[in-house]
């Protein structure tokens, strides 16, 4: 069962935040140094063969943009082969599926995927997000990330009797988790009424509706099945991965209560690892707005269309639940620096399949989990990576 | 002999210039229809299983930015997976090793590469070159790409005696192969006293000594050595490739005579196909400006270290000669549209080695051919890939 061909030894994050303090290519030696630091036999830098560095925006702000270029001299592995990928922000999450690739076509054996992103140093009117709506005729009126979803929690509480309560239950979880997660960017409980209280940014989004802005850095190593052993006796493996797309403006979209794309991707991956939703034991999934957890977790087939706002009301999703959904704090809590968010959520899966997530363990049974970010103009990419203890 | 185990079966482009008449995605939509409707058997566009889109600067500019997402519903074949490559200036070439990589780590068996650029619908001042060196306390004080390569034209001078002319002849020679390809941003003839005359820029690089600022767009298809036959009875296979980065400030640099950056590269995609540089017959290297010609045919092998001055005076690197560079007109007449430079190189090398080059077509004898770019900060990444008629 599953593709197993690829083995993930080590991985790590830095703590997420505003870090005005770390330039982007710190930001990528301190991801690097923690992924390398937590193999469990030791990795030395020049193992690496290759890298791929997920960096979404920074083109905006000048070197950033060539991260392929800059990044291996900054962490000292100056001379490999080094790629930046960008795919909006499913970046980090596909740039981990490009290196499981590298390494099983047979030309690398040890791959670095690291993810870096500095959305801080501009302001929100400079920054990344803003600029990511704008050059399109359609798309500079004022159609920001938080315009593209709401229009899917209106309709998702128009059919399904989905409540504001139901989306500030999905924030109070993961601001919990977060609580318990040192690299979270957000450690602080919230409440329904403070959710519900926070200031409209567009209805019905209200502020703790939405993930922040961070800046962040995660690196992952990835070898051949031939190769683990050198570095671990406990490797996760790669069971399987799935990317999707569909036509990027709202208006082309054939409904407003899923995102197709990420249904799309998840059978992908589920068919290439041989398992179903119900084999999975824990999710990081893309919780840009609270809205969107609850399409992820129905489109990824964790519960039926139209009960995810219910399901998340009633803690199937929290950290004791039937199926623990953003253990990490999620982007709602720990951030959303775009490169890095797929990458930091796989090293969680990671540590949570190896027991290592201390007070936000969750119960593993089956030893899968599921990662997933959907994004872009109009939600349309998602890339979904599975995580699997069971070997080849 | 040589890795072989990924097949091109189709490759095509638009014609490269200022292309103010068309969007990003109708230039991305005329390439994948010049490359697939260039497949021998026929190509079915739903046979795509996985795209890779380079495009370097998008994000300055709007929308372009996650080519991964937009590009896909653009050209009709919305849902398949798709992930944009960045790599500075070899970010087509290095899209077409990615893609490679996936056919052969057996993910999927018919993938699209496709580069796409627009670079004159904005100013130089606003412009794609000038901002590639922007956001940095020592890049951002007027470091622009002929800054960067001047001084290695000094150098050269002055420990070999390379000649302004000789220069000139690389110019040259490109703008008339440039009257021999269709699809050339300059279709017209220029003369050394012509190269000579013309404006400096950042001596002793003058304007034809410099690139153009082009929009282009080029894709080409890869499939596994398992379906090639259902495409083409004459596929050119990948032989190998390779990438290596350096350290990418001016003043880290071990040598301005050479850039070892492409040495490292090419190395590696000559052991990957079991050859050496007299086993090539044609290539198309990154001449972004005259000089960086003469250090490519040295770093590649082709001419001794010193001598590629000499060698272009003299027609070695002619249609008719030794090893004749850049048939295409190369990126100094056929233009530099980045992202697709590499891809339309890749075309030029599969026309070539299909015999199909028309006027320009060069003599093959051994089979092989050889792509390459440099770029980033201070050269800091090179990408070669290696073509063969020779298959498994």
């Amino acid at each position: 069962m599953g593709w197993n061909r690829v083995a993930v030894v080590g991985a790590g994050l830095i703590r997420f935040g505003e870090l005005f303090d770390q330039s982007y290519e710190s930001m990528a030696h301190g991801a690097f140094v923690a992924a390398i630091s937590s193999v469990d036999k030791g990795f030395a830098p020049d193992a690496v063969e290759a890298a791929f560095v997920a960096t979404q925006r920074g083109t905006l702000w000048g070197q950033e943009g060539i991260g392929g270029n800059t990044v291996p001299s900054a962490i000292g592995i100056s001379g490999v082969a080094c790629t930046r990928i960008e795919n909006a922000c499913p970046s980090g999450s596909d740039a981990f599926r490009v290196g499981a690739m590298a390494v099983a076509s047979g030309v690398h054996d040890v791959v670095l995927v690291i993810g870096v992103e500095k959305m801080r140093d501009k302001s929100t009117a400079e920054g990344l997000l803003s600029r990511a709506a704008s050059g399109h005729p359609i798309y500079n009126r004022g159609e920001t990330a938080p315009v593209l979803f709401a229009p899917f929690a209106t309709r998702h509480m128009h059919e399904f009797g989905t409540t504001r309560e139901m989306l500030a239950a999905v924030a109070v979880k993961n601001h919990h988790n977060g609580t318990l997660d040192p690299y979270a960017h957000f450690r602080n409980e919230v409440t329904v009424d403070q959710v519900l209280a926070s200031p409209p940014v567009c209805r019905p989004l209200h502020l703790l509706d939405c993930c922040p802005q961070t800046d962040g850095a995660a690196a992952a190593i990835l070898v051949s099945a031939e190769r683990a052993d050198q570095f671990t006796n406990t490797p996760v493996w790669v069971a399987g991965f799935g990317v999707a797309t569909d036509h990027p403006y709202l208006h082309e979209k054939s409904t407003y209560v899923a995102l197709p794309v990420t249904t799309a991707a998840a059978q992908r991956a589920y068919a290439m690892a041989g398992l179903s939703p119900t084999d999975i034991d824990v999710a990081e999934v893309h919780d840009c707005f609270t809205i969107t957890e609850i399409l992820d977790i129905e489109d990824l087939g964790f519960v039926d269309k139209g009960k995810g706002g219910v399901a998340s009301l009633d803690g199937e999703t929290a950290l004791g639940g039937r199926i623990p959904v953003n253990p990490s704090g999620g982007l709602l809590a720990k951030g959303h620096p775009i490169g890095a968010t797929g990458i930091a959520q796989i090293t969680e899966c990671y540590w949570q399949l190896r027991g290592e997530a201390d007070g936000r363990q969750v119960e593993i049974r089956h030893g899968n989990a599921l990662q997933h970010n959907v994004g872009g103009r109009g939600s349309g990419v998602s890339v979904v990576n599975i995580l699997t203890t069971n070997g080849p």
